[in-house]
Formats: C-alpha cells, sequence, structure tokens
C-alpha cells in the first residue's frame, strides 16, 4: 500500500494545535513563514512517498544479515539513506555552525512523522544520530566537536546509543561496561551491550557509539557511570576494537539492525569523555528527551500508516449491505461499525500527533525565546508533555494498527497485505527509549511536581480555556463535544491534585499504582482540547468562507473524539484515585 | 517457557461461575460427578503441558511446507496429533453412538482451553473437525453418519469449513463456488475457497471438507447455498478432485496450514448434500455457533498462556528498587506499575474464562436439561452469551498477549522469548469465525430482541441478584466491588433499553453504530458479575475454614477487576447511547 504524507492536516495541527503561528510572530523561527515550512514539509513529504515508503516491505522480508561482523541492509537501503542524507534532510535541524539548517524541532518533528510513517526500520536509525548530535553540542569538548560534529549533522556518518546491558535495562544503575584511563588522555572501554539500534550497519563509512561505562574507581549506582564517545573507526582510518557479536530476531522493524556489541576484545576500545566523568548519565538524559518525543512521533507516524492503508482496504473492499444502502455490496466503509474503528483510528492518531507537536514546540521555545520565563515554562510545559507524547502516542500505535488489521478482516492477517506488519513494527515503541512505565512514572513523580504543581495547573488552565470557547461555539456539528471534554479535564483535574498530593505526602505507591491510567486520562483531556483547538480553528475558517472538505471534517472528528474517546476519562479517574488499594492484595491475586 | 495448565482455576470457575455444581445436581450429566471431571482436566493439562506445548514455539519457527500439493506440518505435530486422539481427546464431547465418550460441552470447553494454551495452532483444527460432526449429526444422512462420523469423532481423520471466497468473506451471500448433480444423487463441486485451515497436512490419511456451494438454478443471496460434504479421498481410495493450490504466509499461528483449495479442476469434485438444498447456511450456522464459542476458548487461552509467561519473568527478572523494598533490585513483579499490568492480564483472562464457560453450560442445558422451558431459555441465554464470548474473549486475548510482551521489556520484543509469539497468535481470534463487530452486530440486531428482551432482562437480573449478595458480603477485601459492578450493571441496562428500542424502531443505525462498545459494556458487567461469584464462594469457603491461598486470590482479583476494570463501563454507556450521531459525519471526517 502506498503512503501518502498527509502535509495539510500536518500543518494544520502544527499552526493551531501546537503553537507555530504564534511562535513565528514571536520571532522565534527567524526567516522562516508558514508557506517556507509548508514548502519543506511538502517536499519531505514527497521524498518519503516515493523514496523511503517503497522500500518499507521488502525491508521486512529481507531484513538485515551479519556475516564475519558486518551487517548488510536490505536491497535499496544504502542508496536510499544516502539520497536522503544528500538532499539535506538529516542536517535539518542540526546547529548551522556545523553544516546544519537551524530549522525547528517542531517542523523536524512533522518530517520525523512522515520518515517514520514511510518506514518505522527506517526513521529510528536518524533519530540515534539526532541524540548523538544533541550530547555533543551539550556536552562534547571542542576537539570531539570538530571532528564528529559536521559528518553526524549531514548524516555522512551515523551514532548509536549503547545503554542497556543484560543486568540493566531500564535499570541503568546496573551498568557494568568498564573505562579505563589511558596516558594520552583518551580511555580503553570493554564490555558488552545488547539492543543496539544500527550497531552496525553498511550505510555509512563511520558509526560513532555513544557508550556508557563505569571508571575503575567510579561510586555504585548511577552517579559512577560515564558517557564515552567511541568511532568504529579512528581518525586515522584504524578499526576500533568494538564490533557486532550478533543481531536479534524481532517481531518487527526487520530492517533495523539491532546488536549486541562487543567493546574491548583486545585492547579495550578507543573512547573520548563526553561531559564529566560519572556525571554520564546527566549526560544522556540530554539527549534521551528529544528520543523520548521521536519515538512518540514513531507512534503517531505508524498509526498514520496504518490508518491511511485501513482506510484504502475500507473504501476498495465490498461486503454486506450497508443500513440505507442501495441494492448489492457496500463497501465496507459504509458500515456504521467499521466507520467507528476507521474514526478511532483518525481521532487516536490526530490526538497524538497534536501533543507530540505541541510538545515539540515547548522544546523550541524552552531554546529560543528571548524572555527567560518563557523559556523556563516552555521547558516545564514540553518536560511535562515529553512522557505523555511518548507513552500515548506509542500505545495508541500499536492499538491503531491493530483496528487496522481488523478492518482487513482475514486479509489484514496475511503479511503480503503489509497490515500486519505495522503491527509488528508498532509494538517495539512502547518498549524502546524507556518502557511506558516508566513514562508514566516519570509523569507523575517527576512531571508532576515541576514548579510544585504550577506546570501541570497551567496546562489544565489552558485546556480549560479552549472548552470555554468551545462552549460559546454554536456551530451544530460541535455535538456535545463542550460537555465531554469538560468532563475529561475535570477528571484529570482531580486525578492531577491526587497525585501531586501523594507523591508530597511521600506515599509513592499511592501515585505509582495509578500512573499509567493517570497517563492515559492526561492524554485524553489534552488530546480533546487540543483537537478542540482546531475544530474552533476550522469552524472559523469556514465562518470565513474557506470551503474546504478538511474544516468540517476537523470539526467531526473532535466530536467523534470528544463523545466517543475521552468519555473513558472518569473511569480512569476513579482507577487512579482507587490508588494503591489493589497493591494491597496484589501479591496475593498473582500466586494462586 | 514452559505452560502449566491452571486446573484448580478451571474447575473452580466451572464451578462457582458456569453453574457446573448445579447442572449436576439436576442430573444434566448423568453420572459425570466433580471428582471425575477434576480427574480428567488433570489429564488433560498433563498432555497439554507436556505433549502439546513443547511443540508450540518450533510450530511456529518451523511451520508448514507445502510441495507437489502436499502439506507437510512441523517436526513432531503428526506423532502428537497420533498420541492426543489416541488418548481419546477429540472423541471426548462426541455422541456415545459414535465412539464418542458424551461429555459435556462445558468439560471439553475446559479442555479446548487448554489445548489451545498449549498451542492455538494445535488447538485450531480439531475445532473444525468438532464442527463438522454437529453438523452431520444435525443434518448429514444415515449413511454420511456411517461414513463419516465415528472417523471424525476419533479424530482418525479431520473437518474443514469451506465458506470464504475471495468476494465472500463476511458476506457470504456472495458464494459463486458451483455444486451441479450428478445422475448418482451425488454432486461436482468446482470452485475456489480460501483461508481454508488445515485444508491440507500429513496428520491423518483423510480429510473431509463441508463446502458451501451454489446449484444452478439456486436462488441468488445466502437462500441459493447449500452445503456439502467433499472427502479427500472416497470410499474406494481415489483421490477427490480437490487439492490445495497454496498456503498463506500469515503473522501467527504458523503450524496451522491455511489453504487456497482448488475443488474441480478436472471433472469436479464429489461431494454428497449435508442437509436440503439451498439451506446450507441454516446447516453451517449449527456448528459456526459452537465453533464461535471454542475461538472464544482461544482468546482465553493464549489470554492464560501470555499470563503465565508475563509473571513467570516478572518473578524472575530483577531491575530498580520498588517502593519499601530492601537494598538492590528488586523482581519486577514488585513494582506497582507492573503489578498492574499482571493484575490486569490476570483479571481480563479469568472473565473472559468465565463467560465462555456460562456460555457452554447454556449449550449443555439447551440439550440436556428435561424440562422443555429450560432448554429453551438455557437456548437463549446462550445464544445471547456466544457473541459475547467469542468477542470479548478474542479481543482481550490480544490485549493480554500485548501487555505480556510489555512486561518483557525489550526481552519481549525478541522472538526466542516467546512472547511476541503469543500477540501474533492471538491476532487472528478476533477475525476468524465471523470478525468481532459481525459478533457485535449480532449481539445487538439478534440477540437483544431474543423473546423480546426477555433473554437479555433475565442474564441483566442475575447479575443484579449477584451484587446484591456482594453487598451483603462483609469481608473488607471486597473493597468497593459491590458499587463498582452495580454502576456498571446499571449502565449495561440503560444502553441495552436503548439498543432494544433502536432496533425495536427500525432506526438500525443506531444500535450498529454502538455494537462494540455495548458488547464490552456487556462483557465488563457479565464478567465482573461472574468474578463475583467465585469471590462469594471463595469468601464462603475461607469462613468455612479454608485455608487455601487461591481463595483470598480470587477476592483481590475480582475486586481488582471492579475498581480498575468495569470502571470502564460509563464511558462505553455514554457511547452506545450516543448512537449514529457521530455517522452523521463519519464520512465527512474520513475524507480530508
Amino acid at each position: 500500500m502506498v503512503y501518502r504524507a498527509p502535509v495539510p492536516d500536518i500543518v494544520f495541527t502544527m499552526r493551531h494545535a501546537a503553537g507555530f503561528d504564534r511562535a513565528l510572530a514571536d520571532g522565534l523561527y527567524e526567516d522562516l513563514t508558514a508557506d517556507l515550512a509548508t514548502t519543506i514539509l511538502e517536499e519531505a513529504g514527497r521524498f518519503a512517498n516515493d523514496v523511503i515508503a517503497p522500500l518499507n516491505r521488502e525491508g521486512d522480508t529481507a531484513g538485515v544479515t551479519l556475516k564475519d561482523g558486518a551487517v548488510t541492509t536490505a536491497p535499496g537501503w544504502k542508496e536510499a539513506y544516502g539520497a536522503w542524507t544528500e538532499a539535506g534532510w538529516n542536517a535539518l535541524p542540526g546547529p548551522v555552525n556545523f553544516g546544519g539548517q537551524g530549522l525547528p524541532v517542531l517542523l523536524n518533528s512533522a518530517c520525523v512523522e512522515m520518515w517514520n510513517s514511510a518506514s518505522m526500520a527506517f526513521g529510528i536509525g536518524p533519530v540515534l544520530t539526532m541524540g548523538a548530535i544533541e550530547a555533543l553540542i551539550a556536552h562534547g569538548t571542542d576537539d570531539l566537536r570538530a571532528r564528529y560534529l559536521a559528518k553526524l549533522v549531514s548524516g555522512e556518518w551515523t551514532a548509536t546509543m549503547n545503554l542497556t546491558e543484560p543486568q540493566a535495562g531500564s535499570d541503568l544503575a546496573a551498568i557494568r561496561c568498564r573505562a579505563e584511563r589511558a596516558a594520552d588522555g583518551t580511555y580503553r572501554i570493554k564490555g558488552q551491550k545488547i539492543f543496539i539500534t544500527y550497531g552496525e550497519h553498511d550505510l555509512t563509512d563511520n558509526i560513532v557509539h555513544l557508550v556508557l561505562a563505569r571508571l575503575p574507581d567510579a561510586p555504585t549506582g548511577t552517579r559512577g557511570i560515564s558517557l564515552f564517545l567511541v568511532p568504529k573507526f579512528l581518525s586515522d582510518g584504524t578499526r576500533n576494537d568494538v564490533r557486532c557479536h550478533s543481531i536479534e530476531h524481532k517481531l518487527g522493524i526487520h530492517a533495523s539492525p539491532t546488536c549486541t556489541m562487543i567493546f574491548g576484545d583486545h585492547d579495550g576500545a578507543v573512547g573520548w569523555l563526553v561531559g564529566e566523568e560519572n556525571r554520564g548519565l546527566a549526560c544522556m538524559f540530554t539527549m534521551m528527551n528529544n528520543a523520548r518525543l521521536a519515538v512518540g512521533l514513531q507512534g503517531v507516524a505508524i498509526a498514520e500508516r496504518a490508518y491511511q492503508q485501513a482506510l484504502h482496504y475500507a473504501n476498495e473492499r465490498r461486503q454486506g449491505r450497508a443500513p440505507g444502502a442501495a441494492e448489492g455490496m457496500s463497501p465496507i466503509i459504509e458500515h456504521p461499525d467499521v466507520q467507528r474503528n476507521l474514526l478511532t483510528m483518525k481521532a487516536l492518531t490526530a490526538a497524538a500527533r497534536a501533543i507530540c507537536y505541541m510538545t515539540a514546540e515547548g522544546i523550541d521555545r524552552a531554546h529560543r525565546d528571548s524572555d527567560e520565563k518563557a523559556r523556563q515554562s516552555a521547558y516545564e510545559r514540553a518536560s511535562l508533555l515529553t512522557p505523555v507524547a511518548k507513552a500515548f502516542s506509542t500505545d495508541i500505535g500499536v492499538e491503531v494498527a491493530s483496528l487496522g488489521v481488523q478492518v482487513h478482516g482475514g486479509m489484514g492477517y496475511i503479511e503480503e497485505t503489509g497490515a500486519a506488519q505495522h503491527l509488528r513494527d508498532a509494538r517495539i515503541a512502547p518498549i524502546y527509549e524507556g518502557t511506558n512505565g516508566i513514562q508514566a512514572i516519570d509523569l507523575v513523580m517527576r512531571k508532576l511536581p515541576l514548579a510544585d504543581g504550577a506546570a501541570v495547573r497551567a496546562q489544565i488552565a489552558a485546556m480549560r480555556a479552549t472548552i470555554v470557547r468551545v462552549t460559546k461555539e454554536t456551530h451544530p456539528a460541535f455535538g456535545q463535544t463542550a460537555s465531554r471534554l469538560r468532563d475529561a479535564i475535570e477528571s484529570l483535574d482531580r486525578a492531577t491534585s491526587y497525585c501531586l498530593k501523594a507523591v508530597a505526602g511521600n506515599a509513592p505507591a499511592q501515585a505509582l499504582a495509578g500512573a499509567t491510567p493517570y497517563l492515559r486520562l492526561f492524554a485524553l483531556a489534552q488530546g480533546g482540547a487540543a483537537l478542540a483547538e482546531m475544530a474552533l480553528a476550522a469552524a472559523g475558517l469556514i465562518a470565513g468562507g474557506d470551503s474546504d472538505p478538511a474544516h468540517p471534517a476537523r470539526i467531526a472528528l473532535c466530536r467523534f473524539f470528544a463523545e466517543n474517546i475521552a468519555v473513558g476519562a472518569k473511569g480512569l479517574e476513579d482507577t487512579v484515585m482507587g490508588g494503591a488499594g489493589f497493591l494491597d492484595d496484589a501479591r496475593l491475586a498473582l500466586v494462586s
């Protein structure tokens, strides 16, 4: 199935849900304009449609192969990656002084969505390179920047994040990989890392590994971890002491090599310290936050792809006679239950996209606003939204892909159709870059208390302000949008108070027990408010005489979300407020 | 990962949720006793654990191969199937006069669950044989019964259901496969069928195909479809004119061959009419209802298997320090969010099991009760519950398997772990034997109006009676069970009135639009009531001095379901009551 980048929806979401117009007006984006941004996104969309998307299925079936330590990617992948970097897409958000275009994270996020819709296995590679660029900008020495940044910005080289070890997955305190100081100021790295995405491949001449390891005299736990840059090839062209030992046989993203990497089989891999000794985890978190947003965008991306494929199939496939339809078989899209599935897919995707883009705008403003207070509150807002963007979007990525299989009926279960691949691909995103359970814990334990709760209160106040405007909107197509969304926001408000109190009162189990349903509740309220902003903008345009059929569609989609999805908020609130009640008996129930 | 058949939970569910004890007391099951049933189930459990379960992973990786029209199953499968029929398991529910053991559908349902937990790809084969047995008992001529029933009952031969054609999936009216009358009273079948489970294989010497086809003079639509029996080998040993043309490359159940079958390449496949000409669909529905229950049991089965595997992993894997835990890494089962995932998995599985077993008991009573009114109301109850059993159980099968992957973190995405296979296997069950959307439509359009709504009203009254008893229960471990379940049941009651009114008022779109959320709402209320029945029984046993730790576990699980899952009922009610409101704009929203 072809993919067609939904550039008009993307641009509308940027402008009317994520504050792109306001950011432009505030001078955050220098000489960028809405028209120029649209042109860039249309160009990116064409590349995603025409070059990357056609490789997605073959990448899945061919996968990657490991032979004598070398990983070969699927046919066409090396050429596509080359063309992609050649066209400058990797450099889009990179710093201007290292050859980047310095364009907004928000604009790049829209592109990241499109690369990943075209192929998640393709899209995940550059996410890691981007993370390494950020880490080097923030923490690298001038020498390291001079040697590596330009080639990472252009994409001539790629980068990896080497965190996980067999005993250290979610718990990085358990890292054992060792680093020893060498006489020349470099380090020697020894140890094994697992689940290293694009740890080895044939797309580029060199690969830059960022590796967490411990110095011999390091304290135990997370305060004894340092970050090192370990290139596959050293500057003099010699091969460093690092190799790919094996690749994983995974459920999905087959075209993306997932490697077990061995550092220091011989004398130790040569590495350079990034940041200070024993402060590696802080450096890693610099890049991890943006990587979390990027993984959230993968959720949006796969949902969009699955939706497009299901919509196409539902328009083509004829079965049964729909209520009120003429003689003969109707396209299945005419059947109410199929419409519900498709609307659910589209509404969840649109809500997740809006939340991700809002997060991206927050990151931009935190870096670019001239006002320090505005930067600080934008930073808090982005920090608050990041776990929601990551977890909600990737959860709905799986849900939407699963619905996509369902819309196809029996054909959905056949691999050739491609619907099943989306489900297989989607399933990794709730796991990597911090499982969604960890995102929920991060939200409740660390993000809600930001600025003594002022960040989340401000966010809820903004949602309420949106609903006040919906209440005044008299367009009948809004249906019960206002009341349903108001109920969801009030549920969120009460659940927020509950969690803040639990965290402040040193009763973490009370908050931890409901962290996952709390995050979902947050996303329903925030997603609903964002769709309402778009619906209001659409209503305004309609009132102004704009006859684009996409505008009534946005009102209808918002209404569907409010009346059919956001209504789940009360049940989630009840669950959160139940707190740790069930935990008293949980171990009891889990051994029978 | 090993599977251990949860026989004590299975027996407890049969006795305290599904009315097994009452059925025994009413004399429905002749000389069967609870002890004998337990012994049989323990024996079945051992077979599932020791013989079938170890083949599951290899069956997935080896799959099946087609060469020169012959399908070879994975290593060990033929031997396992032989041992299974040899031990008499296929014959368990079969009619005594054809070599069966005549045991209850309820007892066999518990076995079907275990076979499918051990391996869904194994378990689906006998489901089709069982369906053919039922069709032949109900509609076959004496001659056909004499020739085929005994060998199908023993499992010496297997059977298939040939419904689907490329243009006729959910819509059987579109069937084109032709049947022509031959001079000798037989028929010649010509046409192509797709997605035929175990259409060809090497497990048995013969395969009996039941095929839907049209006579030349048949009316169009579903009233012109006839059912034929078409054996792979005729009685004289000659090969019939039917062959496997290709096998599908599927997302899961790789060890189960899914075949495209070609009938009548040459002179036409020799077939015998089952039932009357042009009445084939009615015959097919005889077997389809029980097959739907069996597929529901597959959902329970895969959920149970995924839960066991996740529970095992969560007990073994150590990461992070849980709240209140000692120094060092805790088993991840100590973390509240992991506990929530595991409890959600277990509670959904237990609720779905109870609903499936209740359905099975209804089928038994509809056939076996001496009182005609009791048979009729049991028939209506089973008819009402069948779509719920099928759709809810298979939906939660996917959800629980997906949670199982999540509990494993990164390891869950690696195929060797086995968690991902459960998700891949589970994904077919919401599709085959009538998609879950079709189950929901069946529930709302055909089952709610049964006996002018008296069937569903009786079912809701029974749920309410359970909650009255919970209200009187003073054991503090019940928490808010009574109020949460009462709310869910009242939501169901209101939504039921809404749907009944819409169907009676000839406003089908109003009911169809909410059919899927209505079915889920029904299952939450019914599942909650069933878990409450078990919790009440457990509380009674505890009060009587029984110190089995499984009893407090049942109360805790019921409470978790009520407080964390059933609370979703109100949102579903809102959605159902929203009716077709969204459909007015649906097409608007789906073209942007």
